[in-house]
């Protein structure tokens, strides 16, 4: 630990307006990666950063990918045992269609107060990942100028693929491990449980996608001639997709429950407290009953259970009006959401061994698989993730929660398989942010607090 | 009866060359009724087939419809308490894309040999129907040659709009209902069993279609954030397509089976002397074993036996690649093909119970109805049906077959609803006539033989 950390937390206090010029500044340029029309734009945006991050006294550079460029920087720690993490952000932004669906252009930020004393910054990034990863920085800029040095060794990874499937980062991850390697990363693009309490992913379940293709007669036929007698792809799909399920929820697939393990009571009782409820959690979208395994709350659905989950379907004439069709082919995209040890592999060949054990002889059916992933989770005991829990809950009006996230974060598997270190997750977003949506906004006091957060977590690092 | 009908059957073969003139004169005209470009066309055929008609003896009329036009003719019979006969065909005819895979233009019609001794008519139309209802009219043709009056009142009604779903027909008939009232109908649109072999189409099976829409959450949701919680419509949908059969491949809806009632054994022994089996029927499409209700030929299956099948759905994401999307809805078409006296109207009900049963409190489910027509079944001891099998039977190697058919022919549903009307349908066609696609053809024996066929016909129904 280095020297007190209040006047860190009280330069970045007095900061705050340049650090939203700054942030303003980023959000300016319009880095959006899927569209080529914004090359030039997204380089520009990786410059800005190096020339930031070399005037707070890091070694930054542009670093050339087939895509949009990397930016890499390293910075000292205050001692030469300090810990050393790996920052990890992405300056890229989604597309900003429709545009006429903005209360104001996009990339010209603003600060607005939405309601009595509650102010948000608006424009495209602000919450995804601008925003989060410049509290980062705005931390970084605090503690050099009150210490003129970091508490931790830093190297910052941040990428501009991210919102379009980050296609160079794993061969960059791996032509630069040893240039990467950390003790542990920090991961900046996830939200708070609310606005008052802060959150730490601490589980990602992991995900199989597969394609089911099932094909019967070598043509499309006429039901009223063939009917009766000729199979019908979509009676095997809709048959082998219907008994992926029992009745009580759980999927049926043989060993898929194998690696699942049931949440520690502790965890389960800390959920509890947050208040979810499945009218909440789903009446958000119109819905009210939980779906899938039966006895189980919403939390432990989404964050602690695997699932089995159609994603499409497709198959003969699905246009207006009716045609009295039997489809030569149907198919449907599946994916499996994986927790715990789950193997990605032996799940996909169990769910091939059940589907084609549901196939007549005089059919066919094709596998075209589509990524795979395990679960990842950070023990819920690490001492990483208890120190950055007790820093976080310093500076917020609630303590913070670790909760489980349903998604999948791919960096954070990248970064423990090909750079062996777990990553911390921690972001300042909340879920009302419409980031890949018209008017995205990042709340002022995640901005600032975010700030103060990371001046503590690093120093409580750094102890 | 008339006299005997030696001379008039010998005076159709001497009229075939001038027959098949006419008929080309038909062909060349380019009536193709879904495509606007065509409707001068359309109209051409109405006026030739008037002109020929009136020639004939006929008193014939283009009559206006919102669409293309119906040709109605009337001509007496040859003694006051002859049968009248009312015979339907169209002269409309398929489009001829895609036009390269045409081995000649499809509205230059020729005589090929495509191997030792037969001869095939081709050109679009030359099968579907203007081959066919030609036959008719070169029938009537002889027996106004030889005896210059015919066996039967005939009144004929042709309409240009059966290739583009026959809209303008029902009210037509409702309209000149007691014009067009007859005996009973004649429609020649249909196939003989095989080259040697004609057949008498007695059964046609019913129709319900209806469209199943399942709305889940009001949005489409993102897998990871809410999949294990919140319900997946694809996931109810296919649950309620798959309970439809049983394990056996019956229907598995309340009440499905009243009304239906199995084949008469001297009916199924005939159909076993047609030598058809699963291994041919299947073959020509690429499969082999009969789906459907266990322990039932596949004749049984599609000219005897009820039908539940899924002709399309849809839903969640079925571009390329992957999304792991939870759709909000998902929907399918679901026909159902009905024998003997099911109801379609409680058919339709019974499924959209069972659908209702299934689909969670919080979810909805609606339905869309496309049409539904009962079952249509000539009595297998009808005198009509057995005359005309009779009939048939003297003119090819064959006797002639009483088969089911496995689709709906509408025209047959509105014959007997709106003119209390049975059909005989008899036809030449076979099923390698390639029509709806390129090279359509009609065996010129079809047309000889279909022609002298017509003329036993209409003098057994006289007698």
């Amino acid at each position: 630990m280095m020297a007190d950390i209040t006047p860190v937390l009280e330069r970045a206090d007095a900061n705050l307006p340049n650090s939203l010029d700054r942030l303003f500044d980023l959000v300016r340029i319009k880095s959006i990666s899927t569209d080529p029309a914004f090359k030039a734009e997204c380089r520009k945006a990786a410059e800005w950063l190096v020339t930031e991050l070399n005037a707070l006294g890091f070694t930054a550079s542009v670093r050339e990918t087939p895509g949009h460029p990397m930016v890499v920087a390293h910075h000292v720690g205050a001692t030469a045992n300090a810990p050393h993490v790996l920052f990890y952000g992405h300056y890229d932004v989604q597309p900003v269609d429709p545009l006429n669906l903005w209360d104001a252009p996009p990339f010209e930020p603003a600060i607005k107060e939405i309601e009595p004393g509650r102010k948000v910054i608006s424009g495209r990034g602000t919450s995804d990942d601008k925003g989060q990863l410049m509290t980062f920085l705005e931390a970084v800029r605090a503690y050099k100028e009150i210490h003129d040095a970091l508490p931790c060794r830093i190297t910052i990874l941040f990428e501009g693929e991210e919102e379009s499937g980050s296609p160079s980062l794993k061969p960059f991850l791996q032509a630069n491990a040893a240039e990467l390697k950390a003790d542990y990363a920090l991961v900046c693009d996830t939200s708070m449980w609310d606005s008052e309490t802060p959150a730490i992913s601490a589980g990602l379940r992991g995900l199989v996608g597969e394609e089911i293709v099932i094909t019967a007669a070598d043509r499309d036929l006429h039901s009223g001639y063939f009917g009766g007698a000729a199979a019908n792809p979509i009676h095997i799909l809709t048959d082998i997709l219907a008994g992926l399920h029992d009745d009580t929820g759980r999927v049926t697939l043989e060993n898929f429950y194998d690696g699942v393990e049931e949440t520690p009571a502790q965890i389960k009782a800390a959920w509890d407290t947050l208040g979810q409820t499945a009218e909440k959690f789903l009446g958000q979208i119109g819905l009210s009953i939980p779906s899938g395994e039966k006895g189980r709350s919403v939390l432990e659905l989404t964050w602690a259970r695997p699932t089995a989950e159609v994603n499409g379907i497709t198959g003969g004439y699905t246009g207006e009006g009716f045609k009295t069709v039997i489809a030569a082919q149907a198919s449907a995209k599946v994916s499996f959401r994986l927790v715990g040890h789950q193997d990605p592999a032996k799940i996909r060949e169990a769910f091939r061994a059940y589907a084609r054990s549901k196939v007549p002889a005089d059919c066919s059916v094709e596998f075209h698989p589509h990524g795979g992933s395990p679960a990842i989770h950070l023990p819920y005991d690490s001492p990483l993730l208890n120190t950055a829990k007790m820093a976080l809950s310093d500076e917020w009006p609630k303590p913070a929660v670790v909760i489980g996230m349903g998604g999948s974060i791919p960096i954070v598997g990248d970064f423990q398989r090909m750079l062996g270190i777990e990553s911390l997750l921690v972001g300042f977003g909340l879920s009302d942010d419409r980031i890949h949506s018209p008017n995205e906004k990042y709340e002022l006091m995640s901005f600032h607090k975010g700030i103060r957060s990371w001046i503590r977590i690093l120093d409580a690092l750094a102890a």
